[in-house]
């Protein structure tokens, strides 16, 4: 038996387990690795040279099949590359199996190249590290060695979800001869079988109690994959305590529900808006006394500042497992079950407390939580909450969706406004096609995107990185998600530091004629100009904005990008329908919108001083 | 008092240390860090972008100064971006301090923005990591504050000399109000003198006793800044004892010393040739009784693999502190002293018991050590070892040299070769500038140049990556040492994949003028068919090559390189010495030598098997 065969048994053990792609990036060292993953005839395995650009592809191949993907890199500082995209998938929950090759123990140290310190690599930023073993000779070795890469899959993919690392050293020789077929054994492997935490009915019932003692309960959805029963869930439970519901686009509670959709029972969406208006009255009358939040992060800092300052009594976090944030300085329960089911439980009647405990279909792995499908099966449910009582909690909340919905659309009528990004981006995003994933880079895009946000009906699932909100893989987690769904537009709108920053996520042989960038180049950190702080400082454009001429038209020819550029309204209304029509062929679409940098934070301004003033009571 | 005074502060002693240059990437978290270093009078500011490139480009201003550079970044992955570079820093003894912002702890972990888990990011791969406080109220805390960055910038510059994290947490508001000065208090610092280590009389006259009772005392060099004093000692015991020394370029034993330099007495440096030739007669005459062996890694494969295969009776390693390899598992000795002193040393007469220890003017922190003077002061003392008696240890060792670069000039000259960059890379090589500064890109480049070798008495210094030999930061790390050196030539030879990899290192605002980049552009990891394993596996052009169709057009378009392009040996010599041509204005210049990799290999080929069977004894 060739001394390598445990290590070509990775392959086949993350084949048993349902991890269908691998990103890998050259490496002698991780030879045996290569070899395993290429030739395995239930693997697809992509090569990205730059390891940083990789972790993130992956991450974005993660992202859209909801399972893990494996990466495999060489020794020495390819795997400290990998860092960026371990933390990001770390916070936003994203399943990844880094493989890191090295040398073997003995030879750590011992200035040998490419050789680093790699056991436990990412520190905190992984959900566990695990060391195969270098000797493979003893039984209990191989024993090991299999049990590991099961442990670790199981791990990575156990909510919550995230990275790990399995270091392996290799040990020369690791290539085969030439023409040497390697085999996969029939290995055991062991998954883990999801389940789902649930509370027992007293409680249940005493937390349903209280819900419905509250006439002032309000749900805040943190990030959030698109997720059809928890959508349906929550539509059901605002619908029969009044409860308004509020989530930035990342929280995908902007979907549509049901054939029956009806967007005025949607989610609230516009809170970095009406958030904005100093009216205390408002605030006062939206002010919830129960806050039930799952999910993770907020991009609305008005939102979240709210909540921070008009803090409600009780405040209920459900997350089934895993470490929980006390996000707006009120958390006073947290609730470990699936917000699904939570949410399902608590529209019930009181449940007999000799009864099974309340159980719910999915499994508290990521995996297999149900995706939005393009055609609905189930039942309509929404209810109409206009229909709701005069003085409902729902109320203000509405009023101030609808006011802010109004106010922007006139806004954006503004009368001979200089072309600038925030309008530019409005104009963009209407016409992403429907059932698009649109992501959004850090910085001002992701913000630009939460104000504006996308037309109600359309199915437009938006992702983004915010679990660390770095800019430093948004290209790359894009490219990641147009590869794993190649018949599905996706959108991403960045601006021109993030892009730059990740030109390598393009720098391999995948053609996305599905993946549409848009590209706001305002030639600078344009949103230093747009916070109070910097814009005040002397330092603004040298050390906060760092102007930088760069157009990406080179980056386009370097990439075989299709590339489209609009620097005023009229190119860019021109542009819009040929950039986001259907290609089958070639490789992404790039539009360049060419902004000027003070112009943009002139024209922001104004529609801050506008919400500001417009709103009247 | 400004709440942030301790902040400001930083920058003050980081001055007062001798810091001169900070690399900074934008922020907003790290404002209060980037304004306290950005209005000091006493630093130099330069702001990159990318992370990666930017704690590179911080290294390759700390090797070419030889003294610490600051580097400033915001909270969440920016620092992680950091992290190839200072694990490159940590195994290559490059002092730098990382100040990187952060939340204050209350916060981590909370679902904000750009948080991530940042005390002691660097783990294995940093010196130490400080944490600033967060409150500063106390006075203790500001005197805690001050004291951990003299601490911090001591232990970065103590030997061996590394990276040191400071991680600052720092709560709003963090801009100063519009107009409002920021002042530097007169604060205290603490340095650390520098110290060398000494052995007792008798500990040396017994080394030295040995040393003069071996007839086979063999020097071998591994990686080093050039050290005038360390050449002049190590000539003088070379000639005094008959021992041949051998080194890597990147051991800088190659350069001259004095204005008598004398080629004939100077090291070896042809050891990737004539160690390649299978001559187990040769290979015995050339056996050390005793190896002594100073600096860093080697780069020559067949040397280490020859060392370790005819290994000596004992190993002296020479190292003033730190961690200390077993590289050729021949270790018996660690001596605990300066290189240049323990070698100055061996040359004396017995020390008589009850007298002084010796000492040596030189430091054990890195930066007071003798740079390489452009015109030498000292006395003259490089001895004819040619003349040595015929049985001397050095006979077979020069006989091997003189042997190996004989042939490298023959087989260069090989009539009717076809274009390709082993060749290429000689021709560019010869024509660099005296006194320039080569940088060498991992992968085959440094190789290649190892082979190769510079012609002797041209005062070229030699850098690469070798603390961990990885591709990710080459471009930046040159273009640190020419930001650092304007005056001085700094020419880099790289391969296509480190340099699309490392793209970001042009992508600033600071010109180059005096950076020549030699691209050898094959349009694949070369390497790959250049090794053994993978030539021979159905995956090498998918999986290990990664063929891309990128030249360096776009991106020289992109920074404003002066581009040269060479497609052949006639357009290489044309283009050569107008690519060389100083320029004191514009941008660096870039030369992409295109090859195909079918080709190199079938040549780097010819040249193995030339090496194999021309070496007659």
């Amino acid at each position: 038996m060739s001394l390598l065969q445990p290590v070509h048994n990775i392959a086949e053990i993350c084949a048993r387990h349902g991890i269908t792609d691998v990103v890998l990036s050259p490496g002698s060292r991780s030879a045996p690795l290569t070899i395993a993953f290429a030739r395995h005839p239930g693997l697809r395995v992509r090569v990205v040279p730059d390891e940083r650009a990789a972790a993130f592809i992956a991450l974005g191949i993660a992202q859209a099949q909801r399972r893990a993907v494996a990466l495999v890199c060489t020794s020495g500082t390819a795997g400290l590359n990998y860092a960026p995209a371990v933390a990001e998938a770390y916070f936003q929950h994203v399943p990844l199996v880094l493989f890191t090759a090295d040398r073997p123990p003995e030879w750590i140290d011992q200035l040998d190249g490419q050789t680093i310190r790699q056991t436990d690599l990412y520190g905190g930023h992984a959900k566990g590290a695990f060391e195969f073993p270098a000797d493979l000779s003893h039984p209990d070795a191989r024993w090991h060695a299999a049990r590991l890469v099961s442990e670790a899959i199981n791990l990575a993919e156990q909510f919550p979800a995230g990275p790990v690392q399995v270091n392996v050293p290799l040990r020369e020789p690791f290539y085969p001869s030439a023409g040497e077929e390697i085999r996969y054994d029939d290995v055991r492997i062991f998954r883990e079988t999801g389940s789902s935490p649930q509370l027992l009915p007293a409680e249940l019932n005493a937390l349903r109690q209280q819900l419905r003692e509250t006439r002032r309960a309000l749900v805040v959805a943190g990030q959030h994959p698109a997720d059809e029963s928890l959508l349906l869930a929550l539509r059901q439970l605002a619908s029969a305590y009044q409860i308004p519901v509020v989530g930035d686009l990342i929280a995908n509670v902007h979907l549509p529900v049901g054939p029956d959709y009806d967007i005025r029972t949607a989610p609230l969406g516009r809170q970095d808006v009406f958030m904005a208006v100093p009216e205390v009255g408002l605030k006062e009358a939206m002010r919830p006394e129960l806050l039930i939040t799952f999910g993770q992060s907020l991009i609305s800092k008005a939102l979240k500042n709210y909540l921070r300052e008009y803090g409600p009594k009780q405040h209920w976090h459900v997350q089934p497992a895993g470490p929980v944030a006390d996000t707006f300085k009120s958390l006073t329960r947290v609730i470990r079950m699936e917000p699904a089911a939570f949410f399902e439980a608590m529209q019930g009647t009181t449940i007999p407390e000799a009864a099974e405990p309340v159980t719910n279909a999915k499994a508290s792995k990521q995996a297999p939580k149900t995706q939005l499908r393009l055609t609905w099966q189930g039942p309509g449910s929404a209810r109409d909450e206009a229909a709701a009582p005069k003085d409902a909690f729902t109320t203000p909340w509405q009023r101030a969706e609808g006011w802010a919905t109004e106010f922007l659309a006139d806004f954006l009528k503004t009368p001979e406004q200089p072309f600038n990004e925030f309008t530019a981006t409005h104009r963009a995003l209407r016409q992403v096609p429907n059932r698009a994933a649109l992501h959004l880079a850090n910085s001002m895009a992701v913000r630009y995107a939460n104000i504006l946000g996308v037309q109600p009906g359309r199915a437009i699932e938006v992702f983004a990185n915010r679990g660390t909100s770095g800019i430093d893989g948004c290209n790359s987690t894009a490219v990641g998600a147009a590869l794993a769904q190649p018949e599905r537009p996706v959108v991403l709108l960045t601006g021109d530091v993030a892009f730059f920053y990740d030109r390598n996520g393009f720098w391999h042989n995948y053609p996305t004629p599905n993946l549409r960038v848009i590209l706001l180049n305002n030639h600078a950190g344009g949103i230093f100009r747009l916070i109070e702080g910097p814009r005040q400082q002397p330092e603004l454009e040298e050390f906060f904005e760092t102007r930088q001429q760069l157009t990406a038209e080179n980056t386009a020819r370097d990439f075989n990008l299709r590339y489209f550029r609009a620097r005023t309204f009229a190119e860019l209304d021109t542009v819009l329908p040929a950039f986001f029509a259907p290609a089958n062929r070639g490789n992404a679409a790039l539009l360049e919108i060419t902004t000027d940098s003070a112009t943009n934070a002139a024209f922001f301004e104004q529609y801050r001083a506008a919400v500001r003033t417009s709103f009247s009571s």
